[in-house]
């Protein structure tokens, strides 16, 4: 496997092509954004954390039947994973209100929700990534209504392997955010990453965050809080 | 028919109790208001012009089956109403892209939507009337699935009957906001009001603004606006 041009490079990872047309090299960054970019800051150590939790948990997902784009992590920061065209929506599920949903409803953070929520944000970076109704999507046609059922059922299913998954290691999953994209047979296919850059994440007990709220917050190490997840998956620490 | 106490005062009306309990007084205001209440000003003749403009809408659409809380003018700028419990969503309806809608999607101000679009905001000015999906509002308990789908068949309803009166009128129907109550037996009601400080009405040949447009955009003299409004619905001009 060969690495070839750079075709994309996001906010945290950039994607090159490979020997293979059907497959891409993705190249996890040490850059943390929020707030759109705005805030924005290079933390050594979190490329290495990002993949080494993201390959863990899309492993996880295919040994418990839920597919996705990974194929296979090829270093510390990189991983080899299946070309989709990604669907420019962010889905959104939630357990517990936080974040956005707080502000929006005027519901305290921590309000545990009596059945999980889906919520579509349109990405867009120049318009902010708004959230958008299953009738805005069917304006902007990016999916169609039968794609948004099963972008909904996949995302609900993630969540209760998720769920199980990390209440085995003492951590809430709070919310978290999938993008899907379609393969060259038109499947729906999971995408992108799951790490604590996407999730939300909270120590059973203490309530400590484990993820990206850290560093919108300022609420301490970045990297302490996301080697506390890996470590807790099983994977292995880093001296570095 | 006599005048209660005062029972509740908004942006635009304040409402009376009257001597039968099942019925309501709505006395109009002059007061205009946008942004959240952010911008402001008193504009004389808007409360005459609303409400002559409301009670000529909602006997419309009594006479063709739209049932309303509309139960007769009172006088210049005041209605009698049935009394219902105000469900608090905005249910909007559009058929041109305006306002919000461009601003969330990226899409030009006068875009015709190829099917009619449907949106739901959370009534609370502290929030700013988010827009809510119907995960939300299943989650703020104020309407199950089987109230969404009463509101949406509704809306589309009103929608075709408005459509239909404007377009005889001259009027382009961009886009509107209804309110329901729920009456005492528990039946889903169209509330609130109808005019140009709910609706976006612009001019079938020169795309003219006769709506609450032009006070939002200073785009000039908000009476001159909803009078021609007023006129072509068959109203008597004012001469004050």
């Amino acid at each position: 496997m060969e690495k070839g041009i750079l075709l994309y490079e996001g906010k945290a990872k950039q994607i090159f092509q490979t020997s293979n047309e059907d497959e891409l090299w993705i190249s996890y960054k040490d850059d943390a954004t929020a707030f759109n970019g705005e805030k924005k800051e290079t933390l050594i150590g979190k490329a290495r954390l990002n993949n080494e939790i993201t390959s863990l948990i899309f492993e996880y997902l295919q040994e418990n039947g839920v597919e996705s784009h990974f194929v296979r992590k090829l270093s510390e920061t990189e991983q080899l994973v299946k070309k989709v065209d990604i669907i420019p929506l962010e889905v959104v599920a939630r357990n517990v209100v936080a974040g956005s949903l707080s502000k929006r409803l005027g519901i305290e953070e921590g309000t545990v929700l009596a059945e999980p929520i889906v919520e579509f944000y349109y990405k867009d970076d120049s318009l902010g990534d708004p959230l958008v109704t299953e009738d805005h999507i069917a304006v902007l046609q990016v999916a169609t209504p039968a794609d948004l059922q099963v972008l909904r059922e996949k995302t609900i299913e993630v969540n209760k392997r998720l769920i199980k998954l990390f209440d085995g290691l003492n951590v809430r999953l709070i919310d978290f955010k999938l993008e899907f994209g379609r393969t060259t047979a038109g499947d729906i296919l999971l995408a992108d990453e799951i790490s604590p850059d996407t999730c939300r994440l909270w120590d059973k007990e203490t309530n400590e965050r484990f993820d990206k709220d850290i560093f919108r917050k300022n609420l301490g190490n970045l990297q302490e809080g996301y080697q506390e997840i890996l470590s807790r998956l099983g994977g292995a620490s880093c001296t570095k």
